[in-house]
């Protein structure tokens, strides 16, 4: 094969020698845009200076998830990881476990070249009773990241719009002439957690609900298989869960105790988890917009790491309501 | 809050006030577990030296996977990265995705310090047509590595046996009476497929099956619920999938083209994700151990990051038929 010269990069990525020196040489000194293009003809063409060009210093983006055992945050996971490598960086993920330091130590093992920018996905920013010191040192490095499914002030955050995903749930469960619902939520330190407990009461108030309650648990199957038996001991027909997670619990649980679904009770997830529609029943879900999400905020950190002027913003996404056999029409009560 | 000392880390992890020294400032020079207590102890203490303490050089774990949107490779990091943390190892997930480049400068990214090791989970090393290049790099370079779901040569390999796999699906079809049974299979390039591919052939020869064949496709869903219907249109009355993810597509494809499982056709699936129990209907399945696989590949990780002397191995495990309701009695045919 014959050798790759800098001209033939510079030539297959319509630069200057110079600047396919640089990407190989210096990369932050070069833009993001430029330097994917550099890159992208060294994937085609082979790479020029073998014994010189770094790959370690290819460009990366760092990927720090809440964890990986719920589908919904693979899914984020993977999504942010296919885009940032369409765009030439490699893209690293990390999650926090038992014996891993804390949420610190996971951030600084990325907060610094060659990752060019960090995205979190529902981290500590979205815990209302965490420290938020990590974050403020990144913001007075100056280092590039954005938040999801959590706010965090000064920093642009990209989250799934619950109000609405709450009111979508009862509407969906008061047409279906439900009056005794219940929601099953997650620990309420956390954001999303405490905007579905409110808006679930304010909107039970408005639908003149008989009976509504908030039933606090963790995000996990087992709790929720468990709240969902309380729940409907205590003679609720309709359940709305915080997570796909729960709910898939609760279908268990549910049917081991001898009731029928949506017969007796109605259940709708929180998430849409694809898997959701293979379920026993189809599993009627709130579906986050995860891609969408991703994108805009992949956008955004490329706009930070290249420096460009950017108001500060926080963008909401719709989600959807995805009606599946889960629910149905109340069961008729004395 | 007391300035932390030196002393104060040592007197708790049980070790020298110059090996704390030493974990903060030249890590390699210690011994993985020694390095472990010292950061357990920072961990639970706080940091002595708040501005010394250099974050970013904690040893990491280089985790590289086919992909994470299948449930079995999320469930494969996951499985990692929890085992990596617990033993003070901060574990970086990555994966091949269009525009990243090649595996190279994935592993790359990852295959020097403060990165200790990597583990490969149905690579490069899986594919029979793959070049090998960067293995052998790696291996030239000692730099610790173990691969899983696929052999190579002089490297330790942490593998399901899929000969096992296969038996267990096709005696289990056998004594439900099936005699007219489909292997729907991934690109027999890959080992784990071709093995698959081989033992399928044998084992129905052995059981004397009256008619046998293999439907080659893609992981997917869609290429597995498209295989589906078209052994089921070939008189197939039992089909082995080689992905829980394609057996999906199956239950989905043949149920809305009328066919009843398991009345007019048993499913199997293969991987054993957490979510086949509440399949619709549940699916029988061949479950890898997935948690034993990462503890035994983790262990010797580690025995090559200690520069331990290792007899390489390859080690297999032994899969789980989990019999659910996907799979009845044959039906009856003239």
């Amino acid at each position: 094969m014959a050798r790759i010269r800098l001209e033939d990069i510079a030539a297959h990525s319509g630069v200057s020698i110079a600047t396919v020196s640089r990407v190989l040489n210096k990369p932050e000194m070069v833009s993001l845009n430029t330097r994917n293009q550099v890159l992208h003809s060294i994937d085609t063409l082979g790479h020029p200076h073998p014994n010189r060009f770094n790959e370690s210093s290819r460009p990366r983006m760092g990927i720090i998830v809440a964890q990986l055992t719920n589908p919904i945050f693979a899914h984020f996971a993977s999504s942010f990881a296919s885009i940032a490598s369409a765009h030439g960086l490699i893209p690293h993920i990390t999650c926090e476990y038992p014996g891993s330091g804390h949420e610190a130590a996971l951030v600084e093992s990325m907060a610094h070249p060659p990752y060019q920018g960090v995205v979190f996905v529902s981290g500590h920013h979205s815990d209302s009773t965490s420290e938020l010191q990590i974050y403020k040192k990144l913001q007075q490095r100056r280092f590039p990241f954005v938040v999801v499914n959590g706010p965090l002030k000064g920093v642009p955050s990209f989250t799934t719009d619950d109000k609405a995903g709450i009111n979508l749930a009862i509407t969906h469960l008061a047409q279906l002439g439900h009056k005794r619902i219940g929601l099953i939520n997650g620990d309420e330190k956390y954001y999303p957690a405490a905007i579905k407990k409110r808006e679930f009461l304010s909107a039970c108030s408005k639908y003149k609900m008989k009976e509504y309650q908030v039933f606090s648990t963790l995000y996990s199957a087992e709790a929720g298989g468990q709240a969902a038996l309380e729940a409907v001991k205590q003679g609720m027909t309709g359940l709305i869960f915080a997570s796909d997670l729960m709910a898939v619990g609760a279908l268990s649980s549910l049917r081991d105790a001898g009731f029928n679904i949506p017969e007796d009770v109605s259940i709708i997830g929180y998430d849409g988890w694809d898997i959701t529609s293979e379920l026993n029943p189809p599993l009627t879900t709130i579906q986050q917009s995860v891609d969408s999400i991703c994108e805009q905020a992949f956008k955004t950190l490329v706009s930070l790491i290249n420096g460009d002027t950017l108001l500060t913003h926080s963008l909401m996404f719709s989600p959807l309501l995805v009606t599946r056999s889960s629910t149905g029409v109340a069961p008729q009560r004395l």
